[in-house]
């Protein structure tokens, strides 16, 4: 019979009595307690070390000191021999401190885990956008030590690692049941011609990346801990790359460029007629976003070694425990991508003709997500890397709406919340954890500053702001690159250039607001304003005098541009009605506006001219990139792929064409709310006038 | 309520009431009986044909008569209208003959079910080999009939698709119950991208192949019944490739070329040191292997299809009932490849480096079979075809073996089989149902005719047989390409140049028979015979004058030629003694001799010298290219890959260098046996002069 020894785990208070000569960590899982490991218990990542507490515990009735634990062995001196500073830092001494893979019981003890050596905890990451994910990447790394082959056991390179690695990630993740078996894992065709050489060179001691706990992509020499992947939004305007490390969910560089597809169409309707008119057209097109995809990747890289270089001494501590330089990431280390992007990006990305995108009845080629090898595109990562993009909902409600539905979550709230990302197309979701409903609706390019006189993208010299006083009708406005109002300075000029879409948003609203231009959207005549006169196109109301420009002309607000606007918005709040009415809703909880834009637009003025639905003001949210952010998430947390994948199979579509009633509602919408009714949170902002006959237009009761 | 009928069934028998209005293929899967279809009840595969015989069947109390069921359907007349001939050959007429699934009860009926239309039946074949190839192949195709997309139901390609394959898979094999859902189908890459225009052009009615009832692996506009795969052997001298009918198993081309990696060195040995000492030497074996196997798949179809072409009227029959026009095969119709070779030729073929395969501890990369795109090895079939090659054991037994126990099973039997496969290296497989061992060793180049001095390849003009009379030690022998033995002719000159593997086993053993050498091999002096004498390199015994000869030159077996064998024929006789010694056995119930140079030895002289151990002689078969024969079985029954699955992973491996006895063992087997205790079945061919102390050498006791 075997001695038994109380041991007591803090900070739990786990306590029990234990076989003499078990390890701690083993211990400890007996006791409920997981402490991490990723060296399948090599004493080589020290991620399992525990504190042996010294001294008379009373509480616990148990004395308890380092005698009663086996003595520090070679390797553990060793490991920590490798990293003093960590020690001192820490103000822990070798003996104090163990390797509870290591560490034998032989009496009793008081033992402290502490935070960084928790196993099952919840690893959260603040990401650029403040959301909080959990890391469970689809790549992870074990260490894999194996017996060399001999004339009595001359089993084959292959099935030798397999059964290492059964053996590591059963010891690495022991508290989970549904482990594969050694015969269950696959290799890579790729990764297992360069299988042989590596385990040679790596005299049988490798990192092995497995990903979906199932395919071996990587095989390494010696011991690795960091794997990297990429995220990546494909915007019809911009491509957005963000390089991540897999296993602590660090967001290590982003980076951006135009989509260079933009030569051959501005808009996804025109991309795909070039694919349509051009026999090589998707080709070209394919190839162009690959080309970029491979521009950002190296980017990326050298961002993320450059801040390496910088933090340089970071790497002698516990981030990098096998070595003491630096280790620099390669671009075959980026083991897994996940890419977003609306359908046409999707299926150009995927090198599928986009064509029935494009023609009714508008049908995507998948829905589901697609993993691919990255070798099969063409991306110069690991050859063996997959590449898993989101699946689709509908032809214009893409992989991108996927990735906000991650980021944002509707289908997990009790509440009714709308998303919108607005941009030349619109997609709209609105639902809670019982039932969501899409749509999507061109809205024009008008809210990105285009088709407007004097409309310009969102950059220096742009008007972001705008203000009339409902009194004197006089404006005022805040540029990008100039703090404070135009008013506030005492001389105001050359430093404006145009207007972009957030003014423009706030432009038409304070039209209205003062009464400059009626709920139709019409100018009205006989207001006392030298602003408001006739121009070449139709009434038109100054903003800036050409004085105040750096482009030597007046730059007014015309008649026309409120029309594009009122198409704009209308197309917008046409597409959230019919939403809300399929689901019964009267109007959502909350508004969550996703996309760049926005971000910009006052939220006060988009609901006063109708863009966005009735909304308790403090509800309506801007969110950044959702799509990026989602795309972040689920290449982090490969359980997200699995409920995206089972959401969006849920996700009611509708699309607005079909509705009867479209064509009538979208002309109604065209027109200003203007009623304390349908609006009531933004009530206090209508001018006090005759309630309009338009107001029912606006509500779905 | 509805009305009830009473169905008979024959040949089975099967009868019982099932309600009116039902199709007779579904009433008889009620009943238990299956009918065929592959057209997934689209009246287009004409696999469902029944009779409704007419009249009183007083056994069965029925009237049965062709008005009971419902009247030929325009589907039905279409399909029969196309096919006259067909009618004509059967007897059959319009209205008789039904297609089950279309034809409905109405009243009582007796119908004949037959033999063709019959589902669950063992379909066979008899192979070049007679063998029975149950016909279970991994790609089988199906009809998939889509609603084509509109407005209210614009759901992806991709999902319409799957939804459809699962209700057509489902009709067609109703009778299986794991069949997959939907959303478990995965269609490749490749296949995807040309899905969407491939659905359009075929107005929504495709054949799509399912690979290993998961993948899409092809969509084809229309109806298709037949898909095509390839076996293939890859020797190290032959490559030999089988294209099949993978529904039929029809073998439709055999074909074969010398393995072009000659050049880079004659035996597996040479081709991997090739490989260590050129830094591109992989890359040229494996690309020189990978275009040897497009010539011979190029050539394979050209002679199908020019026997299509000689058959053409029998295309307007059954076999091909959706056209009139014979359909040609093309390289891109071939779905799957299953390939074999030992395991350097494994290697190479999956260019992986075969350098530890010759190094101790001779270890493979890879025991388990390997599934890879055509794609990835260039192979120019369908891009998203997969290639299987069958497991690997050992080293120096590959996939070859695994194939040649696919073909001969000798783990389904009670008895104990003794499998050699002898090349210029043997292996051996020994046991039964419950126990396998194998092993395998290096024989030399001799038993092949090199490495002797008049030795050649069997060609025109090869001694293949050889007699020595034991009185008067005269030869006589039969040449390929010449009637009868020599002696047989009055004048016989000129026509022969050397002596192929099969004479020169005969040669050895006529040697020893008649006593011109001892049981060491060595030729005694002193016996009276013009044709012994000492040549330049030691004894000999001339077999043909120079004037019999087309070489001018005196044929004889010399002392050296003697050794040759001696040393071939100890090595294989070893390796079958440790085999059978580890399992217990004395001897083997059967022996089975697979390769080219097992069918031609003479079964009878091959024991006399101790090539094979004792054994009943009717037990000794000949089985030719077994290997090849399993690369097909493998190809056209998917079961068997998971039984050598499971086989190889259970085979017991000895490696003869790390028997502690080999060495001994293998000096003394070097003698021939010359003893009746030893080999009782051939005592009778034993000359009887003293008993031979090396006896013992030859027995397992």
């Amino acid at each position: 019979m075997t001695n038994k020894h109380n041991i007591i785990l803090q900070p739990s208070g786990s306590r029990g009595q234990v076989e003499e000569g078990q390890s701690i960590r083993s211990a400890a899982r007996d006791l409920g307690v997981e402490i991490e490991s990723i060296c399948a218990e090599n004493a080589t990542c020290g991620k399992c070390m525990v504190l042996i507490e010294e001294g008379r515990f009373e509480k616990y009735n148990i004395d308890s000191r380092r005698e009663n634990v086996s003595p520090v062995s070679a390797e553990e001196a060793a490991y920590f021999a490798r990293r003093p500073k960590f020690l001192k830092d820490k103000g822990w001494e070798v003996g104090q401190v163990r390797l509870s893979c290591q560490c034998k019981i032989l009496g009793d003890v008081l033992i402290n885990v502490p935070e960084e050596s928790r196993g099952n905890k919840q690893i959260v990451r603040k990401s650029a956008s403040q959301r909080e994910i959990e890391i469970k990447p689809a790549v992870r790394k074990y260490l894999v030590t194996l017996t060399p082959p001999n004339l009595e056991r001359p089993i084959a390179d292959w099935e030798r690692l397999a059964k290492g690695l059964e053996t590591s990630m059963a010891l690495v993740r022991g508290h989970e049941e549904t482990l594969p078996r050694w015969h269950e894992f696959s290799i890579d065709y790729q990764c297992l011609r360069t299988l042989s050489s590596t385990l040679r060179e790596a005299k049988w001691n490798v990192t092995v990346s497995v990903w979906q706990d199932r395919e071996v992509v990587q095989v390494q020499p010696g011991y690795h801990e960091n794997s990297y992947g990429a995220a990546v939004d494909i915007g019809s305007t911009t491509v957005a790359l963000y390089l991540c490390n897999l296993r602590t969910g660090e967001l290590l560089a982003a980076e951006s460029e135009m989509n260079p597809q933009i030569v051959y169409g501005e808009d996804v309707m025109s991309r795909i007629q070039y694919t349509i008119e051009h026999k090589d057209g998707l080709e070209k097109l394919h190839k162009s976003i690959i080309s970029t995809l491979n521009k950002l990747l190296k980017q990326a890289v050298k961002t993320a070694n450059s801040h390496l270089l910088e933090t340089d001494d970071l790497n002698t501590g516990r981030e990098n425990p096998a070595s003491t330089r630096p280790s620099y990431i390669k671009m075959e280390e980026i083991l897994e991508m996940v890419l977003v992007g609306n359908s046409t990006m999707h299926h150009i990305l995927l090198n599928l003709p986009p064509k029935d995108l494009g023609l009714a009845p508008f049908v995507p080629a998948i829905h589901k997500s697609v993993d691919v090898k990255a070798r099969e595109l063409g991306l110069h990562i690991s050859p063996s890397a997959n590449i898993h993009v989101l699946p689709t909902i509908a032809s214009f409600v893409g992989a991108d709406t996927s990735a906000m539905i991650v980021a944002e979550e509707p289908h997990k709230q009790d509440e009714n919340w709308l998303l919108i990302d607005i941009g030349t197309n619109a997609e709209l979701v609105l639902g809670n954890r019982k039932r969501l409903v899409c749509t999507s609706t061109p809205t024009g390019p008008a809210l990105e500053g285009a088709h407007v006189e004097y409309g310009m993208r969102a950059a220096p010299g742009a008007m972001e702001r705008i203000h009339i006083d409902e009194n004197t009708l006089e404006p005022k406005y805040k540029v990008i690159g100039v703090d404070g109002w135009n008013t506030d300075h005492a001389e105001f000029k050359g430093q404006v250039k145009g207007i972009c879409g957030s003014a423009i948003i706030d432009g038409v609203a304070e039209l209205f607001r003062t009464g400059i231009v009626d709920s139709r959207g019409k100018f009205k005549q006989g207001l006392e304003s030298s602003r408001i006169r006739k121009g070449e196109s139709g009434w038109e109301y100054v903003i800036a005098w050409a004085e105040e420009t750096s482009i030597g002309r007046d730059i007014p607000m015309t008649q026309q541009d409120v029309r594009q606007i009122q198409l704009a918005k209308a197309a917008l709040f046409t597409a959230a009605r019919t939403l809300l009415k399929r689901s019964g809703l009267e109007s959502p909880d909350k508004i969550i506006l996703a996309g760049g834009f926005g971000s910009y637009i006052d939220k006060e003025k988009a609901m006063l001219i109708g863009l966005i639905p009735d909304c308790v003001l403090d509800n309506v949210y801007a969110v950044g990139n959702a799509a990026g952010d989602g795309a972040r998430i689920a290449l982090l947390n490969v359980e997200k792929r699995r409920e995206i994948e089972s959401v969006t199979r849920k996700v009611e579509r509708f699309e607005l064409p079909t509705d009867p009633e479209f064509q009538n509602q979208f002309m109604l919408a065209t027109s200003f709310p203007h009623m304390s009714e349908a609006f009531p949170h933004i009530a206090h902002l209508i001018p006090n006038r005759v309630a309009d006959p338009m107001a029912k237009n606006f509500t779905t009761k």
